[in-house]
C-alpha cells in the first residue's frame, strides 16, 4: 500500500471518519478508483502538506462549497469535518454568511440551511 | 455618517486601503452607491462581526473568488488584504492549490499565476 | 429600529410576504442576522432604489436565478414575488425560456420544471 | 411539419426515446415552444451536424453536464442517450471520473452518483 | 432564406446592428453555422416571441450575464442593445447593482466596470 | 522518480508538450508542487487509465473547459492537445458549438474565438 494511501487514510480519519466510510461503500461497485483518488489526492498529499493548519484548509473548503452551489452532501461532509478539527459552529456560520458577499445570498442561504442540518443531526445524535 | 459605513471604511483601511481607494474612485461617477454598499455591507456589518477573525475571513474569500473564476480583480485585492491581516504568502498558496481539489485545476493554476503577479508587484515595490 | 429595515420589511411585505416570513423564522435560532441583512440590504436599500421598477427588478432576478442553477427555493419565491408586483405568468415563462440561450437548455428546462410547480401550487390555493 | 422539426424527432428517437416524450410531456401544458425547440435546435440541427459522430456528441455533453452542475436530470437522459448510441458503461464512468481534474471532485462524485442510479435502473428493467 | 433567419436579422439590425455584423464577420470563416444558428434562435425564435417586450428581455440578459461571469464581450453588446431599445442608462446600472445580491459583489463590480467602458465609448463617439 | 510522475509526463509529452514545459516553468518558483499534482494525478493517473481513449478524453475536457467559462489558457493548451491526438479542427469546432446547447451562446461564441486564436497560431508557425 502506497504511503500517500496510508497518509489519506489517517488524514479521513481525522477530518471525517464516517463520510469517507460512506463514500467508499458507495463508490466500491462503480468507481472504485475514484474513492482511491480521494484518499490519496486531496487527503494523502493537499491536506497532509504544510504551511495551512487544517482549520485553515476547512475553512476555505466550506467556502468554496457554498459559493459553488450544488455540493449539497460534501459540505455536510465537510461542516462535520470542520467541527471535528476545531471550528466552532459560530465560526462555520459566519463562513457561510460571508459567502453572501462573493457568490450572493441564494448560496448562503442555502448553506445556512445544510449547516442547519449538519447540527440538527449532530444535537440528535448526541441528546437522544 | 451612518456608523456602519464609518466601521466599514475602518476596515477596508486594515485589509486594502490602496484597492478600495481605487475601487470607491472607479465607481464615484457611474455607481457611487455600489461603493457605498461595499463599504457598509461587506466591510462595515460582515467583516466586523466577532464570531471568525479577519485572517480567517481572508481565507475564506481567496477560497471562494479562486472557486468562482473570472474574479481576478477581486482576487489580487484579497491577496494583498489577506496578506495585510497576517497570512503568509504560502499560507494563501495552500488555499489556492487546495482549490484543485474542490473546483478544478484551471482555477487553482489561474489563481496561483493571479497570486504570482501580486507577490511580484510587492517584491518591486519593496525595491527588490 | 434603522430606517432601512423597517423601508426593508415594507418591501418584502409588498412583494413575497409569506416567502420572507419562512426564510425569517427559518435563520431565526441559527443565522438571525443574515436574516437582518437579506431585509436591510436587498429589500431595504436594492430593491427601494428608483430608477428601476420593482416589475423589472423580479425580471432581473428571476433571469439571473434560473441562469445560476442551485437556486430552487428563492427562484420559487421570486416567481411569487414576480407575479405580485405585476408579472404576466407568460411573462415568466419568456424570461424562463430566453435563458435558453445565455445559460443552455438543462438550466431553462430546470427553471420551466420550477415555474410549473409555484403555478400548481397557486391554482391548488386558488381551490382550481 | 419544418425539416428541422423531422429531424430532431429522428435523432432524439435515436439517443433517448423515452425520456424525450417525458420532457415533451412535461412541458406542453407550460411552454410547448420550449419543447419545441429542444426538438428543432439541439436535436434539430446541432446532433444532426456532420463533422462529430454521435457518440462523441454525447461524451462531449457528459462532460458538460457534470462539469456545470445541478442539473441532474439531464445528466440521467444523456447517460442513457450515450448508451443507447454506443457508449460503454465504463467509458461514461472514466469521463465523469475525469471531470474530477477540471471541475473538482465534488462534481465528479455526484456525476458517479448518478450514473449509478442509472446503470441501476437499467438492470432493474432488464430483471436483474 | 428561412423565414426565421430574415426575422432574426431583422431583430438583430433593431437590438445591436454593430455588434452583430462583427460576430457574423468573426465566426464567418470558422463556424458561419453558429453565426446563423445566432440569427436563427436566440434572434429569429426566441427574442421573436410576442409576451414580453425587447426591453424586458434585454434586462433579463444584462441580469443574467453580469451573474455568470466570463461574458464581458456579450455584455457590452446587450449594453449597447438595452439601450436601443429603449432602456436608461441608469436602469442599466440598477440591473446590474442588484446582481451584488443574487451572485455576489465581484459580479456586480465587474459589470459596472463593463457598462463604464459601453458609456464611455458611446460618449466618445457622440464626440463630448 | 515515481511510477505516476513518470507516466505523466509521457502523456504530457504526447499530448501537450509545449503547453506543459510552459505551465512547469511558470509554476516552478511559486507553486511547483502544483505543478508536480498536474503531473501525477490529472497525467498520471486520469489519462493514463484504459477504459477510454485520448481522443474521447480530450473530447470530454474541451467540452467541459468551453462550458465552464474563464478557463482561456487551459482550453488553448486541450485545442491543442486534442489536435495532438487524432482530433480534427472541425471536430473540436462541432463540440465548443455544441456547448451553445447546455452552457449558452456565449461560452459557445467566447470557445470558438480561442479556437480560432490556436488555428491561427498553428498556422503561422506552419509558415502560412
Amino acid at each position: 500500500m502506497e504511503d500517500r494511501y496510508i497518509k489519506g487514510l489517517k488524514n479521513l480519519e481525522k477530518i471525517h471518519p464516517e463520510a469517507s466510510k460512506r463514500l467508499m461503500n458507495n463508490l466500491k461497485d462503480i468507481a472504485p478508483d475514484l474513492g482511491r483518488f480521494v484518499i490519496e489526492f486531496p487527503y494523502g498529499e493537499v491536506y497532509e502538506r504544510p504551511g495551512l493548519d487544517l482549520k485553515s484548509r476547512e475553512i476555505a473548503t466550506i467556502a468554496a462549497l457554498t459559493a459553488l452551489g450544488d455540493t449539497k452532501p460534501e459540505l455536510k461532509d465537510h461542516i462535520n469535518g470542520a467541527l471535528n478539527v476545531g471550528c466552532e459552529r459560530q465560526e462555520i456560520i459566519e463562513i457561510i454568511i460571508q459567502m453572501a458577499v462573493y457568490a450572493g445570498f441564494p448560496r448562503a442561504i442555502n448553506g445556512i440551511n445544510t449547516a442547519k442540518e449538519v447540527f440538527e443531526e449532530l444535537d440528535e445524535k448526541a441528546g437522544n
